[in-house]
């Protein structure tokens, strides 16, 4: 099947064939309950609020710096890693996961050498490599952050999906084969089913074999997921992805982090300094490192979440919804008498947004953010206006 | 000539390739009179302090508008564009860098279908096209800012350097060929020449009848060049690229924005939304409003800046330096009778930082940030004492 080239005569042959990602709607028409975009109900903690309060000063004149080393190094300590080159942060984990694609999942020659580049005319669009052509594909899962076969095609890196069961569960021993590399996110998007780490252990010791790379995305891990931030000692090929978007309710300050042997956090700063050499500003490195340093505000906050989406499940099943099991913060819901896109925007009617995929195998579900307890005593209560009198 | 693979067998062909922009030092071993990196010594706008600490606030655990709208609304008024739809934003100008490099530079297929990608395995680092074989490269000059060739070898570009003379001037005539695209940094980088708008003019309409993308970086035109912002109305192929790291004094919170004809700014908008949903935070989209705002506070600094310049320049000259014409926050000088190495390092000892190349050409140079008046006394002083009395 092909179609017609999109756009611009100006565009390289890269931009016109993306696809970008869609993220979830920020609407500024009317008030929304806003549950589509799994953000924190709760603020930053005040520390961090006060951290970045003073760093708002006459030093914004100054680069930052590019190493970002006070951070990274307080990120180590947060794990305990031997140190910062254990760490590598970025302008939120969709840029680490960018630049982690580039480093790790595009082709390898299998030889010793490489073509030095000189001053004058590079042909770098080298054409046909034999080397290249017994590489396999990347893996993740067909359901999944759907960023994934974007940063793919945007690094032209060839990858293949594993589907997940009907009721969306990933089988980590069907990635136990040959491949360029695995990502999985941990607790799954959007769906939240988590995996433990017993067999995510094995899926890494069986790539490092290999010397391919394992990347899970923990941006949910802290609502009830397990972290594999520390086998990241055990397991050289093993990169763990964090973000402060949904924990730490900086979503609006953009900082992520990976966690990985310096060989791989090496490979990430190859690629970052070779697209920018400053990603984080000031105020989001003295942001983050005063969030990363509350562990006992961030720690009650995701207790209260986790508190409310128990409850909010309870409720919803009671009312005839089927609910994935959830290691996140936000639920994958279906009513079995209701279509998908109808509840979606008979919820957005009433004023709350939620997240719809018009898309196989998963459009007849909705991925609900837990908001406040007020907020999802709203959400749960019009759902039940729409089970029980769809047609008002 | 070829040379060892470096790195770990984890990283891609592309990683292990790459050869990534190293930016000026940011020291930590004691203070210097830091003239290195092109900051502004003045701070930001107060305005600007404000915007960002009422920014600090609880609404950052709520992403920021993807679209960045109402700061691209600013910038469009700002310089008598249509509309938003006209302006490009950006995590530093550096970020916008590679993301044009990716959108109009790489290879393009001249037929009107491309291959769509579906779900499953893709294929995409595709091999041989005969389509892409009579590409021209691109074109920029050999000195020049360094991470230009950085951008190619990262989106794998072919791309040739024109040398400039031997006084660092850019003949606008020589890019009047057959080219895949044109950057020039104007005024250029290290070196502070500026280009007059006619010949740039001429540039631009020769490349628009080829349907190729000119790139105008106007990082320091704020300082004495002539910016072509308005002229993207008349030519449809011109992308004008600015920063707020040099005369709006915020290095520190990372913004940079990108002019053109809707077209160029819909294809900067597709790399990015493939690479990262969010890439300006809160603070960073209040600060940047706030500078963009407040024009007679940034003018007045330039003026400052202008005048320490100028007066810097006689007195070096008066010392025997060679001082390149600049119309930068910058200048590029030597000593006929001192090395560049030598003087680089004599003036760090002393506690004064500037930039030196230990590259073809260029030596014997320092680039020197222009400091305030004092500052630049400093630096003026040292410099006499090492021309008169280079042995202390």
């Amino acid at each position: 099947m092909t179609r017609l080239m999109k756009g611009s005569p100006y565009w390289s042959s890269r931009c016109a064939a993306l696809e970008p990602y869609t993220p979830g709607e920020q609407p500024r028409d009317r008030r929304y309950i806003k549950l589509n975009t799994n953000e924190s109900p709760y603020p930053p903690s005040p520390k961090v609020l006060e951290a970045l309060k003073t760093a708002a000063n006459g030093d914004l004149r100054l680069y930052p710096d590019p190493t970002c080393l006070a951070l990274r190094e307080t990120i180590a300590r947060r794990y305990g890693l031997p140190g910062p080159e254990w760490v590598f942060v970025g302008n939120g984990s969709d840029e680490i996961l960018a630049f982690a694609f580039a480093a790790f999942f595009g082709p390898r020659k299998r030889t010793g050498s490489t073509p030095a580049s000189g001053s004058g005319l590079i042909t770098g669009q080298s054409g046909p490599d034999p080397l290249y052509q017994d590489e396999a594909p990347l893996l993740f899962p067909d359901i999944t952050y759907s960023f994934y076969p974007v940063y793919a095609q945007l690094w032209n890196i060839p990858y293949g999906t594993i589907p997940v069961s009907d009721t969306f569960e990933i089988d980590p021993r069907e990635y136990l084969q040959r491949a360029a590399g695995v990502v999985l996110a941990n607790p799954n998007a959007p769906t939240g089913r988590a995996l433990g780490k017993g067999a995510l252990r094995e899926l890494a010791a069986f790539h490092q074999q290999n010397q391919r790379v394992v990347l899970i995305d923990e941006a949910y891990v802290d609502f009830g997921g397990e972290s594999m931030a520390e086998d990241v000692k055990q397991f050289d090929n093993l990169l763990v992805v964090h973000t402060l978007s949904k924990s730490r309710s900086l979503a609006g300050l953009r900082v992520g982090y990976a966690l990985g042997h310096p060989d791989l956090i090496e490979g990430l700063r190859r690629i970052k300094d070779s697209f920018n050499s400053y990603t984080l500003d000031r105020l989001a490195l003295a942001g983050a490192q005063a969030a990363i340093e509350d562990r006992d505000y961030y720690d009650a906050m995701a207790a209260r979440i986790i508190a409310t989406r128990e409850r909010t499940c309870t409720q919803l099943e009671a009312l005839g919804f089927e609910v994935i099991p959830s290691g996140a913060n936000f639920i994958f819901i279906r009513h079995p008498a209701r279509r998908g896109a109808e509840l979606f925007q008979s919820l957005r009617d009433r004023g709350i947004l939620v997240r719809h995929w018009n898309k196989e195998r998963i459009s007849e579900y909705l991925r609900v953010s837990i908001g406040t307890d007020e907020e999802m005593d709203s959400f749960v209560g019009c759902c039940q206006e729409l089970v029980e009198k769809p047609n008002t």
